[in-house]
Order: C-alpha cells, then structure tokens, then sequence
C-alpha cells in the first residue's frame, strides 16, 4: 500500500532533427544534465533532483515526436502481476530483456489505444542528486541547478484516439485516478483526460486528436512560480519560440509555459498546482469553460493547444 | 496501484486551555475554516482547499496537547484488512462505530509504542473546498483564502519512547517509506524518524523524548515561500508566541516557522520540500550535522525542539 | 537637493462609462479604497499604501479616456518657481485655485505638446495609510490590502504626438530623465519615450499615436512579481478582459499584466524592475528588437499596444 | 529638481584580516564582481546590476571595520556646491584630487559627528552591467548573476556619537528626509536615525554607540523577497555565521540577513521595504515596541545588534 504500482512518469525518448541543436535546447539553455551518449548517439539526460539515471532520450531522425514513454514501477514483482493484467485488457506485452535500454532492468512494453508505445520498468540505476544520502544539506553546489531550475521530470500529455480506453486502462489496472476531464458541453464526449497515480494533479493525460500516437507536451517540474518566471525571462532571452507563455492552467492549478524545442515539439515548465488524494471527486470542465480550463489567467484556448503537436 | 492504503494525515484533536483563545488562534488569525460546533464543546475546522469536513478537532479542557491523531485509508476494505495487521504487530485495536466521532465513519483506534493515540478511518462527510467539481476555476471566492492562507492539515511530529518501534509499524504495516532519519553520531541510536506514505517527504514523525505521548508540532502546508514570509508578518503583527521564525529544515527540505498557540501547542507553516518517490534511499543525518538537519539556514539546533513539547 | 520638484505621478482622472461597473472594477475586484464621492458623483480612490487622500478619480461620462494627470511637487515654491519655466517653454500655465480640486492645494494646468492635460500641485490632504507613524508595523489589519493586493499608482503612458517635445519638456524643465526610448531602427524617430524623475523606471511614458491626447493606460504598483501572478488569477477569476497576460516588459524590467476596465480603459499591474539613477546613460530599443522590447518572455510585440488606446 | 545632490551611497572600503577568505566570501559565496586589484593590495567589487565601476573595497589589515563610505553625487558642480555648506555646517572638508581613488573624480572627504569618514565624488568610470544600452534584454548571461544574486549595494548602517547631529547633517545640508526614528521611550532621545535621498526607506543610518566610527553592517540589494530565501539556504550551506536569518525589519518594511564576513564585519541581504517619497512623515519608533522595530517577524530585538560592531 501506500505509493505502489506505477510510481511515476520516469522516462521519455524524443525525437529531434539535429542533435546539436537539440543538446543546446535541453542542456544549454533549459539547464538538463547530460549524463551519457551511446554508441547510437542517442543522448541521456536527468535533471538534477532526479536520482535515477536518466528521464529524458533525445534521438535524432527526420521526424519529431516521441518514440515512447515508460513509467517506472516499484518493483520486479508489480511487472510480474501487471504483465497479465494488461493482456487481459486487450493490449499485446513484448517483454524487453535487461539491459536493452542502458542502465534499465527488464521492462514491459504495450502499445495504447492512442497509439502510444508505453514501458513499464522496476530497476533503472540510481546515480543521486549530487548530495549524497549523509547529511546531505538543502542545495547542491552551484552549477547543478542552472538553467531553467527544473527538479524533475513531471507529466506528458498525448495526443490520440480512443482516450477514454486509456483512462480505463489506467483507472482499471494502474489504479490510477481520473483527476480531471474536459468534456464536450453538448455530447459530454471526452475531449482530455488527466490521470494520477500520485498526489500530483497527473502523471499523464490524453487529449483527442484525429489521429493516434501523437506527442502533445513533456512537462517538467520547477521549484516555485517564481521559478517559472525567472524561466520565462530565459526563453525569452534565448528567442526559444513560445507556444503560451506565463499563465496558469484551470485544469490542475499549474503555473505553466508553453514552449517548442528546434524541432518543434513542445515543453512545458510547470509549478504548483493542487494536491490529489485519491478520495477526491474528478473535476470536470466541459467546453462552455475551455478557456479558463486551459488557460485560466487569461480565459483563452489557444488553437495550437488542439493543432500543434509532433 | 497507486496511492492506497493509508492517504494522508486526515485529523487532529488537539487540546486546548481555553477555546475562545484558541479560536481566535486558529480561525481569526491563522484562518482556519470552522465547520461546526458539537454539543460537547467541541470545534471542528478545515483549512480551505481540504474536501473533508474538518481536519482540525478542538477540545478545552485543562491540559495542552494532542487527545489523537487520525489517517484517512482508501476504503472500508483497507480498515477491515489492516485490523488483523495492526494486532499481529502486537497492538490492541479497538474499533469505534460510525457516527461516534461525527461526520465519520467507523475507526479503529490504538496506542503506538510512542503513547499516542492513533485511529484509522475511511469515510468522512465531503463539503469540498467552495470551488465544486464542474469548472470549478483555480481560486476561491475572496476571504476563503485568508489569514495564513493555510491550504491543508500536512503533517504532525509526536515525542515518545521507542519510536524505532513506531517506524516499524509504519514501514512494515502500513508500508510508508522512511525518508529520513537522524541518528545519534555515535551510537547511531535513531533520534527522529520521518515517514511518508505518499510523495510529500513525511506524513508523521516521531522523535525521541523520556516520556511518551508527547506533541511537538501540528504543520500546515501552504502554497509557497512566499506565503511563509506572508504567514511571518501576520504571526509578527499578532504577537503570537515564536519558537523560530522563517527558516529552512535539512530535513524535508521544507520552509517553516515554528510557533506556538494559546495553550502552548507548537503550530507550524510549512512550504516546499522536495518529491519523495519509495524508491529513494532513506536520507540519515547524524548528530555532527545536528543544526543543518533541523535549520539548514543558520544551522542553529534550538534546545526547545527536544524540550518544549504539550 | 535629494528628491524635489516633481515627487511623483499624483493622480488621475479617468473616465468611465458606467460609474457601477467602474467601481465593481476598481474598487471589489482590484481592491482599491473609495475614499470619497463627491457632489458630482465622482468616486475618488487611493490604493492602501499612499498616505494622500486620493490618486485615481473616476468621472462616468459617455467617451472612455483621460481627462487629466497630475503629478505631486515637493512645495509651493515649486510651484511658483515652475510657472514660468513652463511658459518659457511654450505652453500656457492656467492656475487653478486651492480647493477646486478637492482635498487639494492650488494646481497649474497646462496642455502637452500630445494633447495632454497635465496638472501639477503640492498640498493634498494626508490621510495615510492606516498603520499611522508611531510604531506603525508592517502589516495593515486583514481586509486593507485586498483584491489586487495594489500599494500604489506607478505611472501612466500616454499616446499622441509631439512625443519629443514631451520628452524636452521633462528633460529640460522638470529635470526627469530618458530613462529608456524606442526609436525605428531606420529612420530612428522616436516612437516612444520613458521619462523619470525618481529611482523608478519610469514615472511617465509617451508614445506616438497619429492623434493627441490618447490614454495607453494607467499602472500600478504590486510588491513582488508573486502578487502579479495572484493578480492574474483575479483577473481571469473575474473574466476581466486582458491584453496581454503575465510577462515582463523589455523596457523597465517590470512585470506586467495589461487588461482593461469595463469602459475599454487599459489598465496594468506591475512589479519588479531595474533601479534607476540620472547617471546612467537611456536605454535604447529599436524595431529591430521591438518584440522583446515590448514583452520580453515571447518577444512579441501585440499590436493592440499601438492600436487600442482610449 | 528630480534626483539631484547626493544620488547613492556608491562605495565602502571595508577592512579585512584575510584577503583570500574576504575573497572567497564577497565573490565566490556571494557572487560580487570582482573587477580589479590595486598595486597596494585593495580589491574592488561590484554587483552585477550597478553601472559604475566598482561600490566596494576590501583592505587587509589587522582590525575589522571601515575605512570609509562614499556617496556618489549628481555631478561635480554639485561637489564645489556642497563644500562651503558642509563647512558651514561646522566640519573640515578636505579635497582629494581625481585619481587618487581609482577610476574616480575628485573626492571631498570630511568626519561625521559620529566618528565616521565620509566622502563625495561625482565621477567614477562607468563600466555597465554587462548588458549594454541598446537593446539590452532584461536577463544578463548566466553566471553574471550568482551567489545570493546581489543587484547593488544599497545603504549602509553606521554606529556612533551624535547621531541627530548626522542627521541634521543629512537633512539640513543634504536635504535628506528622515524616513524613521526609534527613540527610548521615556527620554525620547535618539537610538536610531534612518535617511534617505531617494525613494528608498534609507541610504544610510546611524545607531547610538557608546565609542564612535563603528560599522554596523553593509546592505546589499536583492530583486525579490524568493531571493533572501535563496540567499539564507547558501548562507546556510556555508556555514557563514548568521546573526539574524531570514527576517521582516520593521522599520523599513525590509526583508532581511544579518550575517557576517570572515573579520567579522555584519553584512546584510534586503529586499521589498516600502516606497519613500519626501511628502511622508517619519515614522517614529520607540522602544516599547523595539522587538518589532528591529525584526517584526518574532519581535526579538537581539542585543549583538547594539553590542556587535567592527
């Protein structure tokens, strides 16, 4: 009990068009860590609070988007028992041998009902946040947190069919939460949905598009709103192209920015929002309120939101 | 499976010397939301952005301190599966009926090894936070959010003997982590414990004191740093009773001020603190480190921490 | 020596459309005091931490716009001493007598070379800020600073011609500097100008406008960057109408957020920015760089800036 | 008119015992620039914001304190204007020709009534804040801004004889205002004189001291309150001896550290405080309320305030 099964979003692999260009968004100016290049040339990233290996893979190829993500899950046995489970739902599991992806333990893999290819993972290798686990003090030394300040890895938002079938498979066999739904104010169809498996207001969400397998956001967690503000002023300096700039999300109560990497697909830097017991009951917006729920400072919905993503 | 098992801290009854003092404490100054007054006397109240009916229990009588404390678990069935736990670890559960502590479903109710009085409940009426689930927008109405701008009840740190037994019953029952502990340098004997059951870096803590039972500090969790140095002014402006102001815990990393209400019962705001994840090695402090570990901003241990309890 | 001659922009009488609205608008949902209506049904208000009567009047007639603007002087003898220097540089000084005004001394009146009525006096009565001056703390009582949490009026920016005349007029005879200006990067007229008299950025702005007399819109005042994002949430709370949402502008630093009254009146909040000095050389932007000049975390200057005034 | 006669306080020399702690304290912990080392020895510093070339210098010897404070005036005819006043005013001035200081004009230099050497220059090489004057952005690279993300040097704090005779000295000659008092409150005799020239609660102040020409502290700007928090956790993990953490002055509304450098000199971090204009009254503190004055976030008046000078 408490915190089990799936523990949190633990890894993306994007891919980008120009690595260099690439390396110089998400380690020079957004302030990532690289901590390793294989042989493939595809590049590992953390970010500094983060204690596990990597969270982020960047790929270079000719088409932007997301090759998959995978949660991590708290142990081999959960993958053991949720391996069937996830069959019995309807989805094909490929299990994926130890070491296959570098520093990473076994893991499952499933494609979504939006056409997502997820992972599932017990063991990646814990290399820390550069304080130790001994009288490790508050800050790291300067330099470690650079850039943009992010903390960590915190959400993905997908771009898809069928997402009312993956809320069920996240609600029925994760056990995860239906935190939040934007539904249609006339046919109550959902439009997103936004599912937690934690106290964060979501660890993954679903929007509907016309077609499957689409990357809409990686979001990363930031300390503070001021923190999202000293951000702003960064990709302002560095003419990073800005989808929404500073403004606060109905849904979730998230301070965010929406902003595109070189190869156009989109990040977000996030701080704040509600805590989420699972005891609480979904809120929903329906689309007589989209602007607010999308964007609440300003009450406006911006087309690219449904249009934009890689 | 997500957050299961027991959710949060979900309800303290603290005693108080006199309660018009106390709600002048709580309520006019602190903020605190009060829902209900029972036929015994008793004060019930809420922070805002908390769904249940009160969190909070007041009570006069003639001695400070803590009467109990109470986690909220998922469901009936977790009750009904921790009970035979809870006596196998070797405590007498008593189970209260529903309805004898209001707006409640049944309880079970026990004494840890600390001496405290510790129940477990599933149900308790929902009132919401004023905002609703349908387009519910990100802020309240103005004078909902006030005084100390208190979002929730966080945590509580209790005094007591043999609180290596209490962590054992709280990693090995009700499988929280412990994020931290301190230790003494050179017995290594644990001199406080910090246990989470969720991402917040604790829900309960226990530190050692001669005699058990003791309460050292009801925390409330608000939104930022910033409203921290807000809560400062206010609790400056009322001359409320500092134990120490704004500063920084080594553990939890969280912003904090200590003080203390009417009756001498230390109260705390608290704010930040990073992301715990059960994956996470046990972060241990020793006593060579002992002013960094309690306020990492002076790194000055105050004696009062180890000897002003209720 | 020190701070003399013109202290500060002082007040402003704005027009509404419909006095109701107007004060749902100024008063319940920004938060600033109304201090007085007089026999004309003009309201009269002041934010909580400006120690004079008044610094915005409210006048409902049936066109949105400025009537006039008037800043504070150090002393009568200022006055006196201005009177002629303002007519020497070209523009015919009306006095006006002491009480026409109300709570006022005797103010001069001229017109800009913009279109502009400018007012300049010394004497307005002095009603503070509630805290009085004889260990005043900190923190007013709860309920002062309210809604936008706003402490003062800051400066006002105005659209016509004539905009370095207006500049001249600051520069020479009222010893401000050109703290900043915005020139197009072929022909380099100018086409805005940022005046100062004080530490502040700004005090006043001009910026051309094919006709004078034009009202950009009044600023003001918030303590941190933190209440400009609690001031958004208002304003998206109440649907206010917003131009541009949280940002910084490239000129001054500051954080802004511009939205406008029920009557089309644009207004804007803001906080932070540099620490000026008269011996640091002006800032100049160019249309080469007009978009982070204008809102330098997206860089994009919204035309509404030059094409929505009152 | 505007800002004119005495602009800022624009440079201390502080006396070290230890230049490469001194060193490791004002630019490596706390992030100031340093910009040159002199044939003798002097090291000069700047904050990252400030435009001229330097504001603080630090002089190994063998007794902690201060050499001198200097305000930099409007220019130099102000200089030749001021002379026969201060000397009027009853005190030697002495002249110092133009280079003696390094990158500096001509220097009066006279003795306050408190034992302190004070100097005036209206020259000194202006060497910007590293972001230019034509199109400059609003964020400098990153590591230009670092340690406790100091913007300037903001007032000084002196401890010493005669303080309404400084005050006088200010104010009459100066044309200072007195922004606040503190006062025994029985004898009303002067504890405490707070003055400014500008729009900040102060420039400089002096305190009662039994001996005269003591240091009480240097006061270093920061942009925001979230900055002091940042500060106090490096402060913390260098373990640099704090006097007061993170605080709320009464007066001056500032929030506040008291810490002190490797000699022993009080070095302060301020941000926030309340906008000064002359037409305000002063405030006048007494010590019935002194805990409050001091820090009004505990109302703890601590005695190394009186007791702990260089």
């Amino acid at each position: 009990m408490a915190l089990r099964g799936l523990l949190r979003l633990g890894e993306l692999r994007i891919r980008v068009l120009d690595m260099a260009q690439a390396r110089k968004h998400y380690v020079d100016r957004m302030g990532l860590h690289e901590v390793m290049e294989d042989a493939d040339g595809l590049v590992y990233l953390k970010a500094w609070d983060e204690h596990d290996h990597h969270s982020i893979v960047l790929r270079e190829t000719d088409r932007a988007g997301l090759d998959y993500f995978a949660f991590k899950v708290y142990d081999d046995a959960t993958l053991t028992a949720l391996a069937p489970k996830i069959e019995a739902f309807g989805l094909a599991v490929k299990e994926v041998p130890a070491g296959v992806y570098p520093k990473s333990g076994r893991r499952l893999e499933f494609v979504l009902p939006s056409g997502h290819i997820m992972q599932l993972y017990a063991e990646k290798e814990v290399i820390g946040n550069t304080m130790g686990y001994h009288n490790p003090g508050v800050t790291p030394d300067e330099g470690v947190v650079r850039g943009f300040r992010i903390n960590r890895l915190d959400h993905v938002l997908l771009g898809g069919l069928n997402i009312d079938e993956c809320a069920r498979l996240f609600t029925e066999v994760f056990d995860f939460d239906m935190s939040e739904k934007i539904v249609d104010a006339e046919t109550k169809s959902s439009m997103a949905v936004f599912l937690t498996g934690s106290t964060k207001p979501h660890d993954v969400a679903f929007v509907m598009q016309p077609e499957g397998g689409r990357f809409h956001h990686v979001s990363f967690f930031l300390e503070s709103a001021n923190d999202v503000i000293k951000a702003a002023d960064l990709i302002g300096k560095y003419r990073i192209p800005v989808d929404v700039s500073v403004n606060r999300h109905g849904v979730t109560r998230g301070m965010t920015i929406y902003f595109f990497d070189p190869s156009g697909n989109r990040n977000e830097v996030f701080a704040e929002g509600y805590v989420h017991y699972p005891d609480v009951p979904t809120i929903v917006w329906d689309t007589d309120d989209i602007g607010h729920a999308g964007f609440s400072q300003d009450n406006v919905m911006r087309p690219s939101f449904y249009e934009v993503l890689t």
